[in-house]
């Protein structure tokens, strides 16, 4: 027996639009991320693929996209899980930099590392800096060893991947469509798994934000093929987008 | 110990604003609907009140309400659970016709034993009427005898109780403040039980649209005092405007 898992990443984000480093600060859609959300939901719709349970993180950008996905695809009803292990990456002590400016003042390598090496964390944020998490309600059960500081894509797939296998692929199991609407990071970090990309090539993968992306599973929740999106030709010119981010 | 219940009754939809029986037909909030859940989202902030759950029916409008308000309370994040036994009563038969036209039709007694009788359900909607829930997805996990074809007060009391009793307290004893958004005769129904409302005196109670009703619950998930509206002159104009309903 196959299953069916839709993979959408939220749209512009009002951190997005002015070029900040976001992570897990708890921005909200931009208008055109909110378009992003909408256009998503017509390809569900259109798709005619049915999500009978929806996961998301615990950050409104990423709710905000599934919310009205799932209003214009008419099925709001469905049942909703949230885990923080679905966030983006903790962007430690980038959070709220400009990136531009950040490429400016560190240069492209330094830069580039922080975005891309699989296992080199920016450096942590600290407790007391404007943007940290510590103190959030959201992140009240977490033991405080468990609340990122900084995350590398390495410890993005290591704080994530025991929730898709506890938690999404026991609804995969019985034979439920799951959407996962979350992050450039969080989803790169499963799509790594899902096609066994290595820790050198994932630094190539750009996951175009508003676009459905569909993979088939098979019982050992592996894909029966490649992942497809639901509109190709937006995704490449998506995907293109993202890689160019941070340049001005 | 006591626990803190908010009880939210969604806005204006498509069909209040036509002025038709809706029950468990799936329509949307008109715009004055998302306007309503929105004040209700401003109303939780500045009550300082923090719901950690959500708990909505199965049907779109209330959903939707939920989503506008916690997104104006910044609190989209909280977890959620849905449940048909927190629809709307099926109105049966009664289900997408006019208010104005059912009334002339068949004269206020009658009209106002449909509207307000506790235990006399309208006429069963035939399973392959236009607005029957036979075969709607959503409710696929019921057995046939438990989806209803029309509903009495009383019988919206006999499949909501169990769910409060089953979940909803489970996480008020938890300390958990708990957000309810649902509708006019679900929540009558949830207030009877809470306020010890005889059958007879539970006509005249009218819940209005959009305003957070708050309860503090004793241990025994019993009120320590009366419910209080966040906005008592809007819910008095409001439950007004709910009883002269029908009238055109």
């Amino acid at each position: 027996m196959t299953s069916t898992l839709i993979l959408l990443r939220h749209g512009n984000s009002d951190w997005n639009q002015k070029n900040l480093f976001t992570g897990w600060v708890d921005v909200r859609l931009s208008e055109q991320g909110v378009a992003e959300a909408k256009r998503a939901g017509e390809l569900l719709a259109e798709s005619g693929l049915k999500p009978g349970i929806l996961y998301t993180s615990v950050l409104t950008r990423a709710i905000q996209t599934a919310n009205l996905a799932l209003e214009v695809a008419d099925r709001l009803w469905i049942p909703v899980k949230r885990s923080w292990r679905l966030n983006e990456r903790h962007y430690g002590a980038l959070q709220g930099l400009d990136k531009a400016e950040t490429l400016e003042k560190y240069g492209p390598e330094q830069f580039q590392t922080w975005r891309r090496s699989f296992d080199t964390p920016p450096p942590p944020l600290a407790d007391d800096a404007e943007y940290s998490q510590v103190g959030d309600e959201r992140y009240a059960d977490l033991a405080d060893a468990e609340l990122p500081r900084t995350e590398s894509l390495k410890l993005v797939i290591d704080r994530m991947l025991p929730y898709w296998f506890s938690d999404i692929t026991q609804d995969l199991a019985a034979g439920t469509t799951v959407l996962v609407t979350a992050h450039g990071n969080s989803l790169r970090a499963l799509v790594k798994h899902l096609d066994g990309i290595g820790d050198d090539e994932i630094a190539e993968l750009n996951i175009p934000t508003g676009i459905p992306l569909v993979y088939e599973l098979d019982d050992d929740f592996r894909p029966t093929g490649p992942g497809r999106y639901l509109d190709p030709e937006a995704a490449a010119a998506g995907a293109a987008a993202v890689a160019a981010q941070g340049k001005k």
